[in-house]
């Protein structure tokens, strides 16, 4: 399958000390242009700085093209809202980072921004957004369990040594952040071991 | 302070869509070889399958003569066999992955390899070695708190939604990957929740 338009280029292995920095240049290169790009099983938006603006609104026509033949569309951190600019959490449930809430949530239309979830699913399993950075991680184990199944992916996870959080509504970093429709009542804490042990 | 050998390259954000894969380039590119490099605050290093054989042998002799002026120096995961075949655990005490428990711990020279650690520190806050992969964030926070206060790096777990294992004894993978000396008696599942308010 396509993962992402982006490949890993590693320089060799070799014994001898590094003479030059560009021995360890360690680079990050895309394969395709917007353009190029086959149709993909899985198209992940990521947050960050350069997300604000009009940096990215290249990505929207894109987006919008691509909704109808890819499998799966999802954002982590502030991705959901490139994904609210492109139109494609109109009318459906989407989550972002808890700190920067109030500036995500004023794009889209009706869209039912969720104010306590780790993640989000909708569109029958299509569409997943997850919270702030770190909350992506426990989406892309939902993700891939659900793509995969969850034997293969737990087998993974615990040789990553990683104990992920299972359930979508723990999000004590609404109340953190003080995002409106927090539940203060609940525990913030969570508890979490080994995938499939526990 | 100088945190590593590492830069990061990020190419110009623009409106216009990219035209060539070139454009979407993304590097880490090393500022400094072994021989160049300036007095190191924090020498970091990781795990993986490079570390394995001889292609990294030529970090020994560097690791080594860089112990003495280097003011924290920690490995992730598998990066503990590097340290070890540097000879910087002798007479110390480290943990590792534990899925590659047996083949790490079979180097270095009278190192106590402690079976269930999310991570171990050692020479007075100087060695900090971690578990597998994931267990290196849970290290790190420790780390950080340790150079930088706590304040500050809760401050950012809770911008990135990281709820951090607080407990260097907490290492269900010990007992997951079958690592002899690890108690079975223990609970897996540890208790997590946002950084400073749990």
């Amino acid at each position: 399958m396509t993962l992402a338009l982006i490949n890993k280029e590693i320089g060799p292995v070799s014994n001898a000390i590094p003479s030059s920095p560009n021995t360890l240049r360690h680079s990050m290169i895309a394969t395709h242009t917007p353009a190029t790009a086959p149709p993909l099983d899985l198209l992940l938006i990521p947050g960050g700085a350069g997300n604000r603006g009009n940096g990215t609104t290249w990505m929207h026509p894109f987006l919008a093209s691509r909704w109808a033949n890819t499998s799966y569309i999802g954002s982590v951190c502030t991705g959901s809202m490139i994904l609210a600019r492109a139109g494609l959490l109109n009318n459906r449930r989407a989550t972002t980072n808890k700190m920067a809430w109030s500036s995500v949530v004023q794009h889209g239309e009706n869209v039912t921004w969720v104010p306590e979830a780790r993640w989000t699913v909708d569109v029958a399993g299509k569409l997943w957004t997850s919270s702030g950075v770190a909350a992506g991680m426990d989406m892309m184990y939902g993700l891939l369990g659900w793509m995969y199944g969850f034997e293969a992916v737990n087998r993974s996870m615990n040789v990553l040594e990683l104990a992920p959080h299972t359930r979508a509504e723990w999000d004590p970093y609404a109340v953190v952040w003080n995002v409106p429709g927090a539940d203060r009542t609940k525990p913030l804490t969570d508890l979490v071991g080994p995938a499939g042990w526990v």
